[in-house]
């Protein structure tokens, strides 16, 4: 019985990695494709809800291991039905490259063909079609992507509906598909805070060894971290094997934004405040981001989690109530039963790291934390007894950080909190707001070199 | 790969019960039987080391299962090379039932004879013997017993004297062995307040099944717990499968004193004060306690504390720096070396629960706590990356006490200090004293019923 837990293989046995590095070689594989501009996906009142260039990222940087494109109906299909590629692998969501039937008209392209697609007016990746095929029903595809109380009574309470913004991310969709292969082919640039946070997995690895990890513990994050998320992390990467995790990761997930939202460069800084703080020592801690449009969808949205942090090397990845969660369509333990038990009807008859090609990654389950004025101190839900509880309440610190009262030290961390005051004066306002949302989108979160083709 | 983690089988996958609960039963097998009043080993001054009962009932109630009774010629000698009983099983110290050669001549038994074995006047156990031999040289048996800097090069820092408590028990027995299988025949009950904390193997296991835990962290104790062990205890708790550990064990090893230590009466009520007092829910946190005089055999001590919380049911062990250790003869990290890797020269070329007929245990190595002033709050060596650190010095500590000084909520939680004051209180000094040592010695942990044979 060894009880060593060595670093998990990248999902599907091998990290993906489509990215050309030699403009060269890059302006010769888009040389004479017809062309096409990326957009936002909207909803029906226009706003941005998803931007598609941030999953051609993920993919072809090996977040989403072993996905290598927008996928073809078959796989959507396998997926809706059992959560399975077509090479097996488990896989939460359906990922596909939407356009309008006036841009496919226009473009006309079909099966062999390349296309090269641009961002910020840039060439940034092409897309070697394999099949084109038609969204019948988008609605459908919405309720499939996230279950249905009829289909999947153990977890689904509600009916998705518009109020769920991933639930709108499919009902928005375009309705052709060119499904097959990315390839980035002029690397966009991070631009700063993001650029020091960018760890794409072959990088995220090797800096683990150079720090000397084998066990490391992943946070999920869209916030800046209170005094109870800090407690989290510390707390949560006491289990590991036969020591604690060597390594605490912090990923945010970067993409479209919602009113009230912290900014995303507060939550990078926040977290790095974190460690130069030496709240956390910054040899056991490391802030790194992803790109992704979250989806909200709670356990399917975990399973994501783990593909995500499993590429990146993690041993361990900490999962609380109600994980990637918006409303009460889900239980607020689906994760937990996910991670547990499984949920057959979403094709886990056994816990995701126990089916046949499925995640290596281990959860760490958590409960509750808060202020404790008897215990004096952040306390766990299963150790303190006493009655009286201040609880983190997201909505209260929001608030009270709208209201322009500083937090008391057991909310904030004085330099967590500065990150806050820092962007708050950058954009006027400490929360995401339509200014916000309008610049984030027209400037995304990379710049993309000049390129002639 | 299934991630949880069951209740490990007992030590050699049998609890060992040796105790006739039905006097009658008891009287029958002890009739006609020669009797031994059984007396404590004494160092050199003539001051008491060890008693040999604390082992009758640590073995026939099961806590050190396999193992049935005084061990023989062969299986000491097998220890002694290479930690493992007859039967295989990994067992780190000799254990014997030794008399002067005066008590010998005149109890004038041989093997296949039964002994009575009497405690405070009273009938208590029988013996029956087995084989007779005499320890031909007890100083090379401490040596061999704890290891030397020559043989045991990996962990063995300066060779054992009479300064190491362990090694004078050894170097103390009598040079009588008499092997052969005890059994209670008149069970004895624990005085107050021991009678509350007082649960053997099976009573224990029923007691986890009883609250639910599959998963269970034990934490080995001699002490008055201040808020670096709590800390200890609570956060070594995050470790487990899948969610953190069900249930906390603390387990005090009660036996002979040292000046200067704590009443094993404060001990065991000032961890319980720490679940009343709600740090820690009385739902999650058991107080439980071991009869053993404390060889402070470092690697071979946390051996035995694994033999101890696997029998009892435990899953996990939490293991600092300098386990069950006294002076500096060891490394102060052979217990998690022990764990870890092994120490070949021990005879374990891996670590203690990846051997044949090794333990099941899991050990969850910890660093260092501290108080921390800019984290405010008891802070984690692998995490708090400040400058200064207020350490739980146990000698500031006991100084602070015996000055009469309030010690300040960041040391000891008030509920805690009570039961210091009060045990100081109760007998005219917060540590052991000479006074203590004596009344301790003359009425032990236990009464025993009268019984006539």
């Amino acid at each position: 019985m060894s009880i060593r837990i060595d670093r998990p293989e990248p999902h599907g046995g091998r990290l993906i990695d489509r990215v050309v590095k030699d403009p060269a070689a890059g302006k010769k594989l888009a040389k004479g494709c017809p062309v096409y501009d990326i957009k936002p996906t909207v909803d029906e009142k226009g706003v941005p809800v998803r931007n598609v260039y941030r999953e051609i990222m993920s993919t072809c940087y090996g977040f989403f291991s072993p996905v290598e494109g927008s996928m073809k109906q078959a796989e959507v299909e396998r997926i809706l039905k059992e959560r399975r590629l077509l090479n097996d692998w488990i896989f939460p969501y359906p990922l596909v490259f939407d356009i309008s039937e006036e841009d496919y008209k226009q473009l006309g392209v079909t099966s062999g063909d390349r296309v090269l697609l641009r961002l910020k007016g840039e060439p940034f990746a092409i897309l070697d079609v394999e099949e084109v095929y038609r969204i019948e029903d988008r609605e459908e595809l919405a309720h499939k992507t996230f279950g249905t109380p009829q289909d999947n009574p153990e977890v689904v309470k509600e009916p998705f509906d518009k109020k769920h913004p991933g639930w709108v991310i499919y009902k928005s969709l375009n309705p052709v598909v060119l499904a097959g292969k990315y390839k980035i082919i002029n690397e966009p640039m991070m631009v700063p805070p993001f650029d020091r946070f960018w760890f794409p997995p072959k990088k995220c690895r090797e800096e683990y060894d150079r720090r000397g990890w084998r066990t490391v513990i992943n946070h999920q994050t869209r916030n800046v971290p209170h005094l109870g998320h800090e407690h989290l992390m510390k707390n949560a990467a006491y289990t590991g094997d036969s020591e604690p995790c060597h390594g605490i990761q912090v990923n945010a997930i970067i993409g479209v934004k919602r009113k009230g939202d912290y900014p995303d460069e507060a939550i990078v800084e926040g977290h790095e405040a974190v460690n130069t703080g030496n709240y956390i020592n910054p040899n056991r801690h490391l802030v790194t981001i992803c790109l992704w449009d979250m989806r909200y969808g709670n356990p399917l949205e975990s399973m994501l989690h783990g593909v995500i942090r499993q590429n990146m090397g993690c041993t361990h990845h900490m999962f609380g109530r109600d994980h990637a969660a918006v409303g009460e369509y889900y239980d607020m333990y689906a994760t937990q039963i996910l991670w547990d038990k499984g949920i057959p009807s979403f094709g886990f008859p056994a816990p995701v790291n126990e089916v046949p090609y499925g995640l290596k990654i281990r959860p760490q389950n958590m409960a509750e934390f808060w202020y404790c004025p008897k215990c004096l101190e952040i306390a766990y839900s299963a150790n303190c007894n006493h009655k009286e509880r201040q609880k983190f309440s997201g909505s209260f610190i929001r608030g009270m950080v709208a209201e322009g009262v500083f937090p008391p030290g057991v909310i904030f961390r004085p330099e967590v909190y500065k990150i806050v005051a820092k962007w708050w004066k950058h954009y006027g306002y400490p929360f995401v707001n339509p200014k916000y949302l309008i610049e984030r989108e027209r400037e995304l979160e990379v710049d993309v070199p000049h390129m002639e083709i």
